[in-house]
């Protein structure tokens, strides 16, 4: 019997490859606005070969693409990019559609909502309670809590042990296979497959379910856990 | 013949000590709701301790607040904090009634603007550019440009110079009066105290004006300037 559903965060509760591109874009137009003397698409090659050095969650992408420009900093224009960036992001930070009903449905169907993210502390738990969704989960766990990431068994195992479940009864969901199916397999959890995020074109991710809205996890856990609907 | 109006930015552009009150009083209301087990006005007072002793631009202050009580990190807690306060300062950072038009009218009138101000470089700007106010000014001067504050004579004479003016040219507005009045009249500027401000109940700043809406400024403009009205 399923107890639990263990979601991975960005791609599958929220799109954040959209968030990201939306907040980079309206920062770079209000720095070429602020003064920055480059083309929109030369700046944004130089901020993706930055995220590719330091990684997406890189938080001083900004100094760093202006120390390399300008050769130092220039606070008129960094300050209208950071707050283009903000704004944009705090716009663009939606669940993707029927998220929220979803896990109130589970929630009401009694079963326990746990978060295993690669993403660091700060910035996973900031996306959260930008959605409010802080006080639906009974258990996050983010990068720095095991610094491992999936598929190391880590995590996982850290999420078993604060949800005092076993692998059997928990489902995880996950859009990256390589990471959130093998890794949760292999400790023996169900698996689902959310082809709706970002999926680096994987055609077969070897889940047990492989779903295009998040929604179909309702009927997921009614198949897994024999509810019987009853019409009429 | 006044050629250029240099203003202070917190308290005389914007209500910065309302702005900081609405953002720390959402920003308790949201830690408690996500776990914070101590009452509103107990964290108002620790907040207000740990302000006092790091000044009131200290971005670690609720990182110090939960160390303090907890021993520990909580980043639930701490990411409700941050993103409830952020919000609340988006939300409250606006400038005082009839600054905006009266900004576009004095660059009408062919005036230069300028901003001496003691906050750090990045958040002066940040606020300049919540505000869309980064492309009114011709000069901007930061603490971290000089390291001296206001009554020193350094900002200012930095703000001459960046200026290309002579101190008889140019007016200061600030709610301060140790600082902001002191220091211009030292250096030979005209002075304009900003009574709507944060003025700690000052009775006599001893400046050439007393106003009590930003507005008032087009007429004392007008009356340096001698520039004579027709009507009808």
């Amino acid at each position: 019997m399923i107890k639990a559903i263990i979601f991975d965060l960005d791609n599958t509760l929220v799109d954040f490859m959209l968030l990201k591109r939306v907040a980079i874009d309206a920062a770079i137009l209000a720095m070429i606005d602020a003064g920055l003397n480059i083309t929109f698409e030369k700046t944004k090659e130089l901020i993706n070969t930055i995220y590719e050095a330091e990684g997406i969650e890189y938080q001083q992408v900004f100094d760093h693409l202006l120390k390399e420009v300008l050769g130092k900093m220039d606070y008129k224009i960094i300050s209208a990019g950071i707050v283009a960036y903000r704004k944009a992001r705090e716009a663009a930070l939606k669940p993707y559609p029927t998220v929220f009903p979803t896990l109130i449905e589970l929630i009401k169907m009694g079963l326990k909502l746990a978060v295993v993210s690669d993403a660091p502390s700060k910035e996973a738990w900031l996306r959260l309670s930008y959605l409010n969704f802080h006080h639906l989960f009974d258990v996050v766990i983010t990068y720095d809590e095991t610094r491992e990431r999936k598929p190391s068994p880590v995590p996982f195992n850290l999420a078993l042990e604060e949800l005092n479940l076993k692998a059997d009864e928990c489902l995880m969901i996950g859009d990256w296979a390589e990471r959130d199916m093998v890794g949760a397999k292999a400790v023996g959890m169900k698996t689902v497959f959310a082809r709706y995020g970002d999926t680096f074109n994987t055609v077969n991710p070897e889940s047990d379910y492989d779903i295009n809205s998040i929604g179909e996890l309702i009927q997921i856990i009614k198949k897994e856990n024999n509810i019987v609907e009853v019409n009429g």
